[in-house]
């Protein structure tokens, strides 16, 4: 949750002279995202959302995340879609700070998973690989494979959340870089879709996807491991436990949109090894790096750890209920 | 900046089971309000604001904030008004916690005040004295004159942020205990209006005050002691060079609604050294109880003692622009 930077109204005002939303209704402040500034917007045109890029994000990569969001929104894709000012932009500067106005979307992210929201988050997903499937753009995966192993390395000699974790770490980072796989469908993948990025309506008896957010991990990588990231984001209880019925009904949510080959179903057991290693390097790196006593919430890598270690258990596809 | 309480979506469907507001659109943290956890809330009746109220404050005291802002939305008001259940009821739990959800109100607060701002204000806050003054309810300002020197008491031994700050606020309380007036108007003041608590919409040529917000400090004390902690909270530049253009315009504003005794206008002085020592304090109990090093952002208490030594140094109400 995460304002960064103020924004004076003089300053507002001029941004959003470049746009033809009308007058500015209200603006406040959002308390989700944490890489980012995002406000509320509304105008006499309606709701949206505003964001201000903060140092994380590399300018140069703003025109692939947003003509990405762009370009799935076309294909129908329930994404934010960036707001073009009168000079055909979506990308401007305020309070020295790349920004830009994207669309609102209606819906509410499940703070607690059930079975019911991972069939359509499966073929929400699935939904995206598609809709971005004839894009033209690219970007490496920064946090992919070959960043596991110099992310590992800056941990060294930090503070541990546990004995022996790092030495776990390395041991399976090592066994997941070989075994990775080399010929599986590449494309666009959103690689953070956690459930705060996917937004549900309840209009039926169900839960459906009403909107997926916050595409500013986006990379060109397998297909199937953005599927990874969604089991070890979704599918574990709050006890670690691996929940399979809800692997079971996100996989077929997918398959219910797009194939899955053999070799990438063979595949998923490494993928969420790798799925897992990443988001426990993350969270070490931050443990590593914060000063003791210091009054910041830090996320425990063992979270990960403990999914990485179901993962290393499973001895094939049908762990996750294929 | 807060959202401390997380809201699962079913618990928040069975609550708004029981308003008649239609089905739930959409549910966004606000990154807004220090106390409690606020959330946008969107649903087929249009936007509103969920509070969660947070243990600061005492429940015991909620029916008070409610009505007050009930009375007075009343009587024309433009502030949040809580919105009754089926049952009749405004005050209800969500999370374990009270709970409320209030109407939404357009408009930005002014992230750099400018003169044009404080006229506005002015009668915006005569507004509000007007329309509690026939509200039945009260409430002991707990960070009154009477909290001021067991507050001070309670930063004894802690850090300080600077030599001789304790002693010249000792000094400086004291003499205000000595001087504080004792027969003026007494009615239902807000105590903390700062500008992030003052909504403008910019229709015209000049802001105009759209909404007052943040009635959880509210109390019955003296009428003029909320003026005085607008001038600390909107006349003082960054440098903090008292703006005597920005009072002399909030005093007129006010002065056009309501009219102020000769009596209020001769104890602005001391009244606002009673409000640069309230700020001053609570400041200084948080600085002095804040483990060193912690990665929390410290608000200053000298902000509030250089506003404190301007007014020290008034040798009357002249010294506002009256």
């Amino acid at each position: 949750m995460a304002v960064y930077t103020e924004v004076t109204d003089e300053a507002l005002r001029h941004f959003l002279a470049s746009y033809a939303l009308g007058e500015l209704v209200a603006f406040r402040g959002i308390a989700e995202g944490v890489e980012n500034s995002n406000y509320a917007l509304k105008t006499e045109a309606g709701d949206f959302i505003l964001t201000l890029y903060e140092k994380r994000v590399d300018p140069a990569e703003l025109p692939y995340f947003l003509g990405l969001m762009d370009h799935m929104a076309a294909r129908g894709l329930a994404c934010p879609v960036p707001v073009k000012g009168a000079d055909g932009e979506a990308l401007r500067s305020l309070a020295d700070r790349p920004a830009a106005i994207c669309t609102f979307l209606p819906g509410v992210w499940p703070r607690r998973v059930r079975p019911e929201h991972c069939g359509p988050l499966g073929t929400a997903l699935a939904a995206m690989h598609d809709a971005a499937g004839d894009f033209s753009g690219s970007r490496a995966n920064t946090l992919g494979p070959s960043g596991w192993l110099p992310l590992l390395n800056r941990c060294r000699g930090g503070a541990m959340p546990a004995e022996g974790v790092f030495e776990e770490l390395s041991t399976a980072l090592h066994q997941v870089l070989e075994d990775w796989p080399r010929v599986l469908p590449v494309g666009q993948i959103h690689a953070d879709l956690f459930p705060d990025n996917v937004f549900f309506l309840n209009d039926g008896k169900t839960p459906r996807v009403s909107g997926i957010i916050d595409f500013y991990f986006a990379c060109t990588d397998l297909l199937a491991y953005d599927i990874a990231v969604c089991l070890n984001a979704w599918c574990f209880e709050a006890d670690f436990a691996f929940n399979v019925t809800k692997a079971r009904a996100l996989l077929a949510g997918y398959r219910a949109r797009r194939v899955l080959s053999q070799a990438e179903i063979e595949a998923l057991p490494v993928l969420c090894r790798g799925a897992a290693i990443r988001f426990a390097l993350t969270r070490l790196f931050d443990w590593a790096n914060t000063p003791e006593g210091a009054m910041v919430t830090r996320k425990d890598p063992m979270d990960y750890v403990r999914r990485l270690r179901f993962h290393a258990a499973a001895r094939g596809p049908d762990a996750y209920g294929l």
